[in-house]
């Protein structure tokens, strides 16, 4: 079996209420994560709700970098997802965990993408390469 | 204890190419998938890679569903996040499924957000209301 992607759901607890509910703040640090662990940034969406809390997802050329905070429980949900061997997610997780300043986190890495054969010989699409050009 | 999301990780595998490999079929099926489900869809950003491939997320003011596509594999990475108890990502999945035509799915759903007593009970901030206005 060989697995596509890692994704890694990741729980912050006692993180800095003030950064969780700074867009700005949360936009920065979530596309230097992606930098810092190698990624290549093809996408980005962000929103800050009312009264309080940011949302958003980095998308990258290895899959994506998603982000929800609550800052009324000093909590933040972070998944980290990257495809290829060119980009380590715990980089970008260990980048976050003190840019939030988080007190405590538990994560946990899931496989995705199982398939009992080799890759180069899973089915053809219309006789483009086998792989996407970064993973 | 109480969490604050659910999030789905899906396995789409045997699934159209055709379909995976069309930037607006995906996107539109996203947002549809969203809309279907009950959620509120407060961003979006999607991109098509080259030589085939599209990856995207859709922040709903629930949290987000995001969609990764292989389709030299016929294989989608879908994972379905959502906070609150007014929309089923259970609804999302399977209108995904039946839209991008998969053979065979796997999922698993993880709790987000764990707090070991009543949510009303965490720390507040800056005496705002103790819940996000969508959760």
């Amino acid at each position: 079996m060989r697995e596509l992607g890692r994704h890694i759901l990741i729980e912050m607890y006692d993180c800095d209420p003030d950064v969780l509910n700074n867009l700005e703040t949360i936009r920065t640090e979530m596309l230097e994560a992606a930098i810092v662990s190698g990624a290549t940034i093809v996408g980005e969406v962000f929103h800050r709700f009312t009264p309080q809390g940011v949302s958003g997802a980095v998308v990258i050329a290895e899959s994506h970098l998603s982000i929800h905070t609550w800052p009324e429980y000093g909590y933040a949900a972070l998944d980290l997802f990257t495809c290829g061997d060119t980009v380590d997610p715990w980089v970008a997780f260990g980048y976050l965990a003190e840019k939030l300043q988080a007190g405590r986190t538990s994560q946990t890495e899931v496989k995705r993408g199982l398939f009992p054969t080799e890759l180069g010989q899973a089915r053809p699409y219309k006789n483009t390469p086998a792989q996407r050009s970064d993973c």
